[in-house]
């Protein structure tokens, strides 16, 4: 499976691995809100919603136009990047995870900015479908029907 | 993958291919409490909560004790049998599927017996977290520390 991911597809398998020993369930490529895809939304065993946006060059995130559209999104908002990239780029007010494609570590704890409960719901209930349906998609692919969804993240488009 | 199926996991995956064509996510050996173990917990956009339990014979039907303790977890209960199963025999007030490895279809609706709000919330909020640990231990097994639950249905036993 790593042969086919891209350098920000690996970084996100690493913070996966870290936000699950933290407790965590990640589900990478989530669409919160139409025109809006996160690299990996994390759920915490309190219903905690965390973003990690994966950032493999100074490129990379001087790309990304669309982040600051993420905080409303989340309770805490992480870059996450390699050990070679120029962290002094990143702004003040977000979260730092140094990760490489087996494993990552939270350097900087991205400060609290609470969803408010029914937005929290409604991402918790998204998040819960999308995963379900995703995990169905790897089990059980169906020919000619929804199995073209495979070719990507697996369903990362399906709304609610 | 077919092979390694039991009949009732049969079942299960026609009836999740169901459940998917209703616009409801399925989740198959979902555990909603301790000592609790449902043959498919599936989630609706509103946030419903269906039970399905696939009976492939008389005999498992009837070596259920614990159905009637699902009850309490889900807005609706179904049955889901096949075509040969004596359907007589199942408990009014429930609903009824017929089955087959491929497809189902609902034949009688259950009765609507809506959860508490809390505990919706919290069963929301457990699928939710179960689905997103299973799809990763399929995309991203770790040889030696949780892959060994690969081997079942991939985390059912997950505690949030």
């Amino acid at each position: 499976m790593m042969e086919d991911l891209q350098p920000g597809q690996k970084l996100a398998r690493g913070v996966s691995r870290c936000l699950r020993s933290l407790g965590f369930a990640p589900l990478e490529e989530f669409v919160p809100a139409r025109g809006l895809r996160v690299d990996v939304m994390a759920l915490g065993p309190k219903g905690e919603l965390w973003v990690v946006e994966c950032k493999s060059s100074r490129a990379d995130f001087q790309a990304d136009s669309k982040w600051e559209g993420y905080l409303e999104w989340c309770d805490r908002y992480f870059w996450a990047v390699d050990m070679d990239f120029p962290a002094e780029l990143l702004p003040d007010g977000t979260g730092l995870i140094i990760a490489d494609p087996y494993d990552a570590e939270i350097i900087r704890m991205a400060p609290e900015d609470k969803l408010a409960p029914a937005r929290r719901k409604k991402l918790v209930q998204k998040f819960a479908m999308d995963a379900a349906r995703r995990l169905q998609f790897l089990r059980d692919p169906v020919p000619g029907k929804d199995g073209l969804l495979l070719g990507g993240a697996g369903g990362a488009d399906l709304e609610v």
